[in-house]
């Protein structure tokens, strides 16, 4: 087969397994771990169980790809947004609420799932460990960026490794009940803190 | 029958229903809540599965009784201790520090499990919902007394929440891996920002 043919068969390929990806992460925000199967994502999706089964063999090779694939897509979003942001002291601000939002959103509770089911499941663990150190890094380098953080500074790279977790702790109280007013009093108490050492380095 | 017999076998009843509660944290913790009913914490507690059930009718009435029942025993021992706090400036530091250890405990481990599983589940999210707000409301005023905090100053109310939050999320990074070293260094940091919060204000 030539070229012409393969080409859209790839870009066919390509599109049906982003679709299953993306529909694997609205299944574990909406169902958890224990509901969210292949075959429950593959009709969710529109595509075969076959089609889906070959594109992820297991359970937990469709789960942790999906967390993996939308983190990618949710930085890389966010890094091209980096020229946009304001500057002087309303950076941080306007980071820190990002951040907020973000650990508040769908896929911070798709993945409190996985992680979570994790810890009480051996073979899925071996393929989260990778997968939370990749998406802890991620964040973090795109959290320094965001704030012009010079890490090389004592104490910067703690308070940017306690703004996420921070946020995290934040998702978690999100997670039964909407904490929206409550996270956001929270995070300007910590912006001003964050802006004051960040200030003193500058 | 006379008070005599009537006494002894309360005792043993609220013995047996500590017993359940203890093995139905420790099972939650380590099993996760897929894996936790009634029987296998009756087994684990070495009570049998009629008199668990007598105590607990159904699995959401023995999880959530256990978060509750444990954290109250935890409260009551740290509020007993609030006394042997040292003073000064070694006290914010001594708080920070033991409420980060608490949150990387198998008591926060287990009401996480719950808390995710409630999350896509109806029935158990209407019981943990009230536990939410009480262990959460518990945690906040013991945090209070202990740092000494005056929450009528502005600020200092939020402060002491992003404490707790930020212990959630560190809880949470502990989950799958020993996240210690880690955790020590991002709350030294915190206990700094804290410590020039609250010695503004005193």
């Amino acid at each position: 087969m030539g070229e012409a043919v393969r080409e859209p068969r790839q870009d066919r390929s390509r599109a049906t397994r982003g679709r299953l990806l993306a529909a694997a992460v609205d299944c574990l925000a909406e169902v958890g771990w224990t509901g969210s199967t292949v075959s429950v994502v593959a009709e969710r999706a529109g595509v075969s169980r076959g089609a889906a089964q070959h594109h992820f063999p297991t359970r937990e090779d469709l789960f942790t790809a999906a967390i993996a694939y939308v983190t990618d897509e949710r930085v890389e979003f966010l890094r091209a947004a980096l020229p946009t942001l304001p500057p002087g002291p309303d950076r941080t601000r306007f980071v820190v609420d990002a951040i907020g939002e973000m650990y508040a959103g769908k896929l911070f509770k798709a993945a409190l799932q996985l992680w979570v089911a994790a810890a009480s499941d051996e073979q899925l663990r071996v393929q989260v460990l990778p997968l939370e150190a990749r998406v802890g890094r991620e964040a973090h380098q795109l959290t320094v960026e965001a704030l012009g953080a010079d890490e090389s500074h004592p104490g910067v790279r703690e308070a940017v490794q306690a703004t996420l977790d921070l946020a995290r702790g934040l998702g978690l109280a999100n997670l039964l009940t909407d904490d929206t007013k409550r996270r956001h009093r929270v995070l300007a108490e910590w912006t001003t803190a964050l802006s004051a050492k960040l200030a003193t380095l500058a």
